[in-house]
């Protein structure tokens, strides 16, 4: 077992079978104020059992979109020892983010306030941004994606079909427990040039709510375990 | 005649006859470095003869676009007074700015840098951003744009099309004078419910060169005189 990457919330394995082993850690990301912020760039708090948490509503969203015949890299996963078997795919340029948005808070406030209040209605919009810290993670266009040979238009509107229908899952889900999805932040790659959902599907890529009150990271778990 | 708004490179008016009269003053953008930028949000610089030169080039282009068949706000200017008349319209929003992209360069490369080079060719890529000096004149997508109720799907698709239009017939111009037009900003509205082209179209509004030197306005400005 080969280490190939150490993340920022996982560190990356090779297995011999050609799979792929995510082994989460239990660090958090927070934003440019120190505060937990799914969205944020650094790691800047290690909050015990966060890995476990992550890997625990992982496992729970990836099989519910596996039963639903979307394609993830998603294989199983091993509780007790913090890891998920995954396949392997390849990834759009260096990384591309795809958000899906339910609600209006955080970034998109903060771009385009001017146009609406939070919490303000949103009908699945999706949005897409690279991964890139250093410029922080920009917001990209389906076009400049295409021109730059990034994401051609066509696994563009694949990408976008299947973000909602993941996210309709989710909602529909959080919704059954008496929650309330916002936002939620995905990652697409290719397995045998399909496109697949890969990452994590955890508390720290989406924002969601109990009543008015964001729920963090761990206690958004106890809603899983 | 009577004063409506005080803008940063023009003064607009209300003239009895229901149309608009802009003066145009000798006032430049610059952007957070202080150098004279096109895309900056500060008044940094006076530059004499700045306001006579951009709208010579103004009535040059708008007389071009006419031409073409193309609706603009455009009706006349008086060169010795440093005014033009266009009919009124309705912006979408409070302001709406279209990017065509030529040449990677400014924030395209601040953004995706990582996926491009300066100069690389950009085959006529539109992208939108809102006129909001203080969120920093943010990016938006037509998805958004719709959403938020700025401008319609199909508003966004005649945008898209008559800035392509009009950067080609501006760049088919440039390049006959043996310059090079990188990027150019223009921005729309509606008379009587159709899309129009507004604003003013000089060199505070694109970037140009000649060989691999940028043009400042007033540089920009003799090849017009």
């Amino acid at each position: 077992m080969q280490l190939i990457k150490k993340g920022k919330t996982k560190d990356v394995y090779a297995l011999e079978d050609g799979n792929i082993l995510l082994k989460f850690k239990d660090d958090a990301t927070v934003g440019e104020d120190g505060r937990l912020d799914p969205g944020g760039n650094k790691v800047g708090a290690t909050i015990q059992g966060l890995g476990l948490s992550s890997l625990r509503i992982s496992k729970y969203y990836f099989e519910k979109i596996n039963a639903a015949g979307i394609l993830t890299h998603y294989i199983d996963s091993d509780l007790e020892a913090g890891t998920m078997t995954v396949r392997p795919a390849t990834i759009f340029g260096k990384g591309v983010e795809i958000i899906c948005r339910l609600k209006a808070t955080g970034s998109f406030i903060r771009r385009y306030g001017d146009y609406c209040t939070e919490g303000q209605d949103l009908d699945f919009y999706v949005e897409v941004s690279l991964k890139d810290d250093e410029r922080g993670d920009p917001m990209i266009t389906p076009d400049a994606l295409a021109m730059l040979g990034i994401m051609s238009r066509s696994e563009y509107e694949e990408v976008r079909t299947l973000t909602k229908q993941i996210t309709r899952i989710i909602r529909d889900d959080l919704k059954a427990k008496g929650l309330t999805l916002y936002d939620i932040k995905l990652e697409f790659g290719r397995i045998d040039g399909k496109v697949a959902l890969i990452d994590e599907i955890s508390s720290g890529c989406m924002r969601v709510y109990k009543d008015d009150q964001w729920l963090h990271t761990v206690e958004l778990e106890k809603y899983f375990s």
